[in-house]
Order: C-alpha cells, then structure tokens, then sequence
C-alpha cells in the first residue's frame, strides 16, 4: 500500500506518495495563499494530491491513509483543526473537506510532531524508541516520540517545548507570557541578539554584513560571522548555544529521551551549532556520570512534512486512530 | 498473589504487603539508620519485610515480586542502586543482596515515580493514563505516568522535574546548576522566602510564630500564618503558588498529561494550595481555551511507597521487567 503525506505550510503545500518505509515516490507543491477562504485552500490541496497520485503512476485507491501535517492543532476525534493561526483557520472541519478530492481515512498532526515523527522513522533517530524533535525556527517547535509513536498529549495539547518557561518573568512572548524558551533558542532569538549588539556596536561585523540595514540580519548572518571568528558574533552564538543546551537539559529531566534531534533554519548551522551545544550540556545535566542522550542535526529536511504526514497515516491505518489518551 | 512494596527512606524502611489491586494487607516499619554498612541496612529492610509477610499471615512463596522505591536510581537490568545520596550508596547489589532474605524478582525505582505509579493505580489519579506527580517537599520530584506505566526514561534518569531550568542564572541549586525549579516550588523555597520575609520584617506575624527564632520557621509557619490573613504570608504564598502554576504549565506544555498530582509536605496546604494555584494557572498555558489537565492532591500521603513499589512489583512480574527505553 501507499501512504499519501500532505504538509501544509503558510506559503506552500507540499504533497506526496510514500512508501509504507516512508520512502518518497513522487512529490507536488501548490502555493498556499493563506488568504482564500478555507475550500479553496483545501481544494488545491485535494488537487495537488491528486497530482501526486498520478506521478506516482498510482490511483486514489493505491492509498490507504492520508496524514498532514499543519502549523497549529486538531481533533483527530472529530476531524476538525481546532487553531492554524498562519492560515486564520478555527475549528474547520479540514477533513471531510479533503476527503471530497481523496476519500480515504485521514490523520492530522501539529508540523513539528509530524517532522519528529519522520525523523523516528526514516531519518537520524530510526531506531530509537524515544526521541524529541526540536525546530529552530522563527518559533521553537517540539516533537514527541514515545515508544515509537507520536506523542500528543492527553488534550493534543503536548510537546509545546518553545512555550516552557525558562525565565521567569523574561522576555515576552507572542503567546502572551514571558520568558518562554522560545524567546532564548529560536533564530527569531538570535536575529534580536543580533540587532542589539549592532545597535551598541553600529561598525561591527555584524552590522557591516548587511550594511547597517538591520531589517537584513537573519539567524545566518549572525551565525556566518561567529564561524569567520567575529568576537561579537561569536559571543552571541555561544549565548545562544548555551540556551539550547539548557533546553535540551530540560527535555533530558523530563523525558531522557534515546535522541534529541535539532532541525529548522538554525540547525543548518550544522557542525558548528552541535559541537558548541555538546560542549555546554554537560555543565546542564544532572547526573554527570550518568549517561545521557544522542544530539543530532536532522536529516530529512523539508522532505520531513511529507515523509512524517504519510507515516502518521500508515500507524493510524495499522494501529488504528490512537486517541490523546492512548 | 501478594506484592511485596518496601519504601526505603532516610530515616525509615516501611514494607508492606499488597492485593493486586494495591491493598495494603499488612505493614511494618524499622529505622533506617542510614550510617551502617550498606549490608545492614538490607538485613534490616529482609527481616522487616518478612515479618510483613508473616503479619500477613503468608509466606514468602505467596511473593510473587517486590518493588522497592528509593531516594536515588537504580538499574534493574543490573538490580544495582547507582546512587543514593542520603544513603551513602553508590552502585550497591541491593537486588542480590535482599534476595538473601527474600528470594523473588525485585525492582527498584525511585520513590517520586513510585509515589506517583501508586497514585495512578490506587489512588487520586486512577483510571488516568497519563498522569505526572510533584512532590513539593525539601527537593521537588517527578514521578511520570505514560500509557498506564511508569515513564523512567532511555537511561533512567527522566522525571527530574525539580531540575527543570525555570529562571536563567538564578538562584544556586544543590545540584550544582542554578534557578532549577526546585528552588522555587519545594518546601525549603517556602521556607528561604519566610526567613527573608522575618529578616526585612523582623516583628511580623511569621518572625512572632517561632518567637523570633528563624530555625524554627518551617513551610506550614508560612502556610498558616497566610491562611489566616497575615498579608506579608499571603503574599510569599501566592508567590509561591505562581511558581507552581509556572511548574505545572512546563508540565502541561511538554507531556499534556490527563492529570499533574501533588504530593508531599507542602501539598498538606490541601484545597487552600489547589485553590491558589488553579487560580493562577490560566494564565501560563499556551491553549487558553482548550480542556487541559485536571490537578488534584494526593490522596494515599505515606502508604504511596508501599503501594506504588508494590504495584511495580506486580507490572514487572506480569509484562517483564521493562527496560528504560520501553
């Protein structure tokens, strides 16, 4: 059987047919214009699924289940998508809306449990039983796997790592409260460090990368000027770096996890973020002669959604739709 | 069959044998006296636990397994106690070493998981599948439910709650880290707060409570002078449930689980504690308007060591003893 991953992002929605070990077939992406109304948006989604069934030299029936992944969080009960604020979506009812283009059983995850997932299952933690996503990103996202499945949670509520407060009364966050981790450890946090370094130092290397117009610093600017050896620079990767090992500390407390597994745009820092990152937990970790897990960087990339979507259709065919309490 | 459930503390060793379903049929206690050779210390904890047995009016051979819960963590692949602060212990063969007295499966977990496995069998959170337990004592453990079992991690060190970072650089922890949750939510938080409180106020209520004699201020000094409408107790009290809320939220955030219980000293604060920090938490989760966990207080106090390392007992004896990456 195939198994047909949709990942749907703010901008594009990307779609394709897997293998039942999460191998890609074909792919297809359509722009997203989060702005139309929901059908419409559910309609190219339906269409672009559609077309990737056809690459893949396939037909609807090949298809036993279909899983999206979506920035935000559903009801697997009722098939509803309760928020998706990038898409302005609340409480539509995604699947019976898709399942007039592809009528098979469909599975809704939040995006960075579905990347987490796929990591599990085809990428850098194949194997592990236990294993924890994070997503550098403008936000920071977590993914769960517990015993090989995902885990959401006992109200789809879970893995909201980048909302774990990690200074008290801190920086503010979007979501209303202060000092949550994703204020410290998302490439958001680190353009701001950015920003305010060049505000104190306008000639620094920093500020010349983009020639003193700050709209155009991003994550990678400060990253490539610390890995140049820019004293400035350096110093706010290495705050930064020692941030996500206090993080990753906070997932080793809670859950010891096999692996934690660093993905999104600040992960492509690749080599340079992990050995900074694994040379600061150890000070973080409670039990110093205990061992403890694996960091890695990501492997599967953007591919994830689609990969993570079409295995998360294939458990809930196989093992049947697991409720949060499961 | 019976259960045989031993709670190792400091000061003292209860054993208990139990029903399957967590009944405590008979109990017996015998001092610790932690500064004895470590061979001593298990003789004492077999002859207590065989004349549970016999109070019991059984025999060792109605055993079918023993769960021991310690201050510290064990390996039961190894049946080996890797530390055990307040014990001295540090990698002992409790396991081979009980056998002499009573020769049946043993396995050790640590006393917050064992409190709060107890809980979820026989006590406030039964019937829940996720469930995590705080004990709010002179630390803050964790003790964390997934899927109706225990959850102890990869390694064996997961549920260490009170070594969740929660304010950077903050205040110096006994492991070693600073701003670790437990600084902020255990009983000695409440009690470092009433001695700064009584050092600035030296003729408030809290100061007059232990006449002037800070040593003797403890968590409830605080809890009662608060409860009755003292306004400086009052307000280290709601700051202290505020950190708790905060606490719980990280809990609500990373695992969603059904239920968050609270135990130990502190928890003793009963409904004026739980109504404070229902109050606040609100305003910590990310979800506003979803269902998220119920907090309950615990409901077995002291019985939970016995109850839970019984019931350990028992889940090893009929699904295998599961290793940590289970």
């Amino acid at each position: 059987m195939l198994y047909l991953g949709i990942d749907l992002g703010g901008t594009h929605i990307a779609c394709g047919v897997c293998d039942k070990e999460g191998r890609i077939i074909s792919k297809e992406e359509t722009p997203t214009l989060p702005d139309r109304p929901f059908e419409q948006v559910v309609r190219d989604m339906g269409l672009c699924a559609l077309e990737a069934i056809r690459k893949a030299e396939a037909v609807p029936n090949d298809i036993a289940a279909i899983g999206i992944g979506i920035p935000g969080i559903a009801n697997n009960d009722t098939g509803r998508v309760i928020f998706c604020t990038n898409l302005g979506w609340n409480d539509v009812p995604l699947t019976e809306e898709l399942q007039k283009y592809v009528n098979k059983p469909v599975y809704i995850e939040n995006d960075a449990t579905v990347a987490g997932f796929a990591e599990s299952v085809a990428g850098v933690s194949k194997g592990c039983r236990s294993s924890v996503f994070l997503t550098l990103g403008t936000g920071v996202g977590g993914g769960i796997i517990v015993n090989g499945k995902p885990w959401t949670g006992a109200h789809g509520v879970a893995s909201e790592l980048g909302h774990l407060t990690i200074e008290l009364d801190g920086i503010p966050c979007t979501c209303g409260k202060d000092g949550c981790l994703e204020r410290y450890c998302s490439a958001t946090a680190l353009i701001r460090m950015g920003k305010e370094a060049c505000q104190v130092h306008p000639r620094c290397d920093l500020a010349q990368r983009v020639n003193g117009d700050l709209s155009k610093l991003t994550a990678k600017t400060v990253i490539d000027s610390a890995r140049s050896g820019d004293e400035i620079s350096m110093h706010l990767f290495h705050r930064y770096a020692r941030y996500l090992a206090l993080a990753i500390n906070n997932v080793v407390s809670f859950l010891d996890p096999e692996m934690v597994v660093l993905g999104g745009g600040v992960s492509n820092a690749g080599e340079f973020l992990l050995n900074a990152v694994k040379e600061k937990l150890p000070y973080f970790l409670m039990f110093k002669t205990m061992p403890y897990c694996d960091v890695q960087l990501a492997r599967l990339g953007n591919e994830a959604g689609i990969i993570g979507a079409a295995m998360l259709g294939r458990i809930m065919k196989e093992e049947g739709a697991f409720s949060y309490a499961d």
